[in-house]
């Protein structure tokens, strides 16, 4: 028997350990800080309230009980011993003959850590809760307050960033605040938020061709988003964001501005690329440890034209399964092969019924392009059940314009705090 | 034009709005500190992840906006002047003609507020969230745990209070462990998890009849759930728990075993009872201020026989609309009528297939209770939509012995901390 480590239940690792189950020679055990897997491509809709957690997330132990042979554990992976091969978690080490490492990737401030507290990124449930939070009040406090310039601060959304992520979010926030917010409110005019995008580049969707950024622009425009591209934010405070000598009082900031990767890379002492991402030969291995693989955000794979591929879906879930491959056909004796990306193309959308599509043949926008993003999403959402929900709820808020999970929950479960033993809960 | 000011929106609150709306003479402003409605009753189910959040609450502000006569604002209420017949809240002032507080209640430790981080309590939808954090990873660390005693510490629960919500979490966790549970783990067998139910009295669910209390305890033991009754918890910690002599390790520990009227009560300097509920009239509205209504787990009613009316869904909404019917009957020069509580009887849920339904002319347990429960509970869920999932929802539960949402979610969501701003997200 030999044990295969896979540290992290992202797309990579769920699928490579797919590949790997009920495998007679395989012992494996998957390692994740988190008890579930995320379907990252919706958790914005979660921040939109559109969506439930449980909707788009299930536990990695459920996903994969059917593999005897496959242990689940939720373990922190402190850092990967290659000469002795193991992995060393903060109460225990594992050994291992095989090891998929596949950590993901968090967001960046680029040094300008502080600012998360005032902007936060979107990369975990928790984020997205705490962004839904902030969305939600500001519109409750801005129905009970008199003050009109507090009330004009507290209905303008910054959202930095123009990659797919800001565009996502800030085409829900401008969608909502035109369609679905309009009914419940007395005091506000929920039209009259300021919803603006900010880009430091010359255009949004870089990845996407100039016509298709273009129309994304338009199609956000029409939904009372102001695109502000070649911007640069040089401050964000409590009170809003600096874009060098402009000025925008904004209660709400989120930060879509760039991802980095998993610090468990600095740690293994091999070869990063400018975003840290561990440099992979061709069959997704380290150079000079052929037993250990990067796959996903982790890994910066140089062997498909001129750029590394991107942190997509499809890449992680592809690459998790060629080596999931590799390592069965490694132990009937078969020579590894090279990973070769197929690329399926990308999608963006904004708002209900907008999206863009660029695949290596074609590109279109507007609302085939929606349908299109639907199809691939609740494709490939994981698991039955999440699917054949997110449908319904999706069906619902479409028909209805409402979103179905405006709720508005606090960080603090308790009532007492300690050092007041009778503390009032009126707080 | 009168204003009305509804504090609370919970099952008083809402019932007596919605009776109120659209009415030409009123208008109405309900305040309450969170935004959205809950749906008591299913909690339990948060805590157990068999529901999500979103599926048993609802914003207010959505049931409400039909009402163009009412406003809802997200408002801390202070204390109520009843002299000068303002409601004061943190940041304005509420002037009123009529006036319905319904405040609900809260748990209560009886002077061991020290013992809440240990043994959180069922009242909100946070705490729901966090009792259902501590269930899973209690469930996952023994997963990792090498220590045997350790082990047998993670893989017990306790739960305080024979209560209605004491037995439905004992059952909840006692079904989990032996059925939902036992595929997905490989080192521990989640059936070996002791699941202990303490009750200070005699026996469980007083308010039950002897024989539907001792039917509730089979089915708990085939759950695998020990019930001790006449046991007092002297001390909880960290540890565990105390009762008198005895101690019981154990990492999970819940409190189910009272509730405590709000405190805006105590500011009003009107008669308390026992419980601080506000002593009402007959017709629910204060002595010396008929314009002062008290409804739902706030109100002590003492006209409906010897014993104060209990903190249940259906006393609430038969409140709420009581109320409003009086108010709009002033209006029209109508006279007041006394209150008049329609039994319909009261249960309690064990587990997946079991419950005990107590009323006035009859009392049964087993299946055909569960179905009445479920009925009931199903009908009384807030809202088209939420009522659909929640059957679709539970439907594939009983199907398929899985919990949909067994999600653990974390208080922090921030990756980086101010005093570190390259901190590391490893923790």
């Amino acid at each position: 028997m030999k044990n295969v480590i896979i540290v992290g239940g992202g797309f990579a690792g769920i699928n490579a350990a797919k590949r790997l189950g009920n495998h007679p020679e395989l012992n494996v055990t998957l390692l994740d800080r988190r008890n579930h897997h995320l379907f990252q491509p919706l958790l914005y809709q979660v921040a939109m309230a559109g969506l439930s957690p449980a909707e788009i997330a299930a536990p990695i132990r459920g996903m994969l009980s059917e593999y005897r042979n496959i242990s689940v554990l939720q373990q922190e992976v402190k850092t990967v011993d290659l000469a002795r091969r193991r992995v060393v978690t903060d109460t225990r080490e594992f050994p291992y003959d095989y090891l998929l490492l596949a950590c993901g990737s968090r967001h960046a401030y680029f040094g300008n850590e502080a600012w998360e507290p005032f902007a936060p990124g979107l990369k975990t449930l928790e984020q997205a809760t705490e962004i839904r939070r902030r969305v939600l009040i500001a519109f409750e406090k801005a129905e009970s307050e008199m003050d009109a310039e507090a009330q004009k601060q507290l209905l303008t959304f910054v959202i930095v960033g123009g990659g797919p992520t800001g565009v996502e979010l800030a085409g829900a926030i401008g969608e909502m605040s035109r369609f679905t917010l309009t009914r419940d409110f007395r005091n506000i005019d929920p039209k009259l938020t300021r919803v603006i995008l900010i880009e430091a580049g010359s255009r949004i969707l870089p990845q996407f061709c100039q016509q298709l950024a273009a129309r994304a622009t338009r199609d956000l425009e029409s939904l009372g988003v102001q695109v502000w591209t070649a911007s640069k934010v040089t401050h964000i405070d409590a009170q809003g964001v600096e874009i060098g000598q402009e000025r925008i009082r904004a209660s709400t900031v989120l930060w879509a501005a760039g991802v980095k990767v998993s610090s468990v890379s600095k740690r293994l002492g091999v070869t990063l690329d400018r975003q840290e991402r561990v440099v992979v030969e061709e069959d997704m291995s380290l150079k000079a440890h052929p037993e250990v693989f990067v796959a996903g955000d982790q890994a910066g794979f140089y062997h498909n034209g001129d750029q590394p591929l991107p942190g997509l879906a499809p890449v992680a879930i592809q690459q998790g399964r060629h080596i999931a491959r590799l390592i069965c056909g490694e132990l009937s004796g078969r020579e590894r092969t090279p990973f070769r990306y197929r690329d399926k193309g990308q999608m963006a959308t904004i708002g209900r019924s907008r999206a863009v599509v660029q695949t290596q043949r074609l590109q279109f926008g507007g609302f085939a392009a929606w349908l299109a993003w639907l199809v691939v999403h609740i494709y490939y959402l994981a698991g039955f059940k999440n699917r054949f929900f997110v449908v319904i709820q999706w069906a619902l808020s479409y028909m209805t314009f409402r979103r179905g999970a405006r709720l508005i929950v606090s960080k603090e479960w308790r009532s007492f705090s300690v050092d007041q033993p009778n503390g009032d809960t009126a707080k």
